[in-house]
């Protein structure tokens, strides 16, 4: 359109390659760039950049970070004895919140799909069989998806020679859901890992 | 959380500032900026940048523009005897891609809000009194809000002396909708202001 600025229209289009981002969205947030001092768009600006200049993986557990390695790993009390395998950063992030997990991580960075022909060279599993010696427990947490479970057979079967108990997160019903709308799939599943009270 | 390196939280405070923009969502754009390579990243701050330091206001409509006058009021093609006064920017972006409107436009910049402290002397409105030359019809496309009307009442009483037509966009039931779930303030307008057949 016309009546859009060149300049305007170019960062719309930016916006829109966000994931969840749709047309309108894209051009209420560029709108909100334009509305903003000149100091605030710096600031934002700069801290894009900075994201792309700070942020590695850690050569451990191969998370994001900004020093090496991650302060999770540097952590002294940490328990070295359990190690949590997951998808990817935001997993991580999800886990640290409940304030449950004292152990480390490991990042896999992805999940298994020979359909869209990632294997497992693809992924940081190798590093996991090199970060076993102090581990009792390996914790499967990836998703409870078709690529998820596949990757929690993968490994499985890999740790299964190997001196460690493996684990997975407990599927069933979510807390403060309503029985009657679970979904079927998810029912059974509660169903056959019910726990003796 | 100590698991989210500095700089990726600083980006995440950033986006939190977007309207709409919630904790869930900033993060989820923030990571999409640390998936994005170097080159992507850093075309997303100049995008940002280039908002702020190429944009200004067209010093007769006040729409944003990057060049004085704006394309709009440069246009020989545009009809010079028609106004159209609309709030902001993307008011005449919506009316630009309806096709339907040729004529040249004046954005406010805001709403009369007395209870927020805005008067006209906060707005773009002594400007249309020096564009009325040439002009037989002023269009008031305010929104149908309390603060529109307001606006749309003071501006008819404005420009009643002189020698123009005032219109207001019509206001019904909108295209696509069903009567029967059409809240009654609208639905009460829309037969107070019954168009014969």
């Amino acid at each position: 359109v016309q009546s859009i600025p060149e300049s305007l229209q170019k960062l719309i289009e930016e916006f829109t390659r966000f994931p969840g981002v749709g047309r309108k969205t894209a051009q209420r947030l560029a709108f909100h760039v334009l509305k903003n001092t000149r100091e605030e768009a710096e600031s934002l600006a700069n801290a894009i950049r900075a994201v792309k200049e700070k942020i590695s993986h850690c050569s451990q557990c191969h998370n994001i970070t900004e020093r090496d390695p991650c302060e999770i790993c540097a952590d002294p009390k940490r328990d070295r004895s359990v190690l949590c395998v997951v998808e990817d950063a935001m997993d991580v992030i999800a886990i640290e919140k409940t304030s449950e997990y004292r152990g480390l991580y490991h990042v896999l960075g992805g999940l298994l799909s020979p359909l869209d022909g990632v294997g497992p060279d693809d992924l940081n599993i190798q590093g996991i069989e090199d970060r076993l010696e102090d581990v009792k427990e390996v914790i499967l947490a990836t998703n409870p998806s078709v690529e998820g479970e596949t990757t929690a057979h993968y490994l499985t079967k890999l740790l299964k020679s190997k001196n460690v108990n493996v684990s997975r997160l407990a599927r069933g019903i979510p807390m403060g859901s309503d029985v009657e709308y679970i979904d079927e799939a998810t029912l059974a599943r509660a169903l056959e890992g019910r726990v003796t009270v």
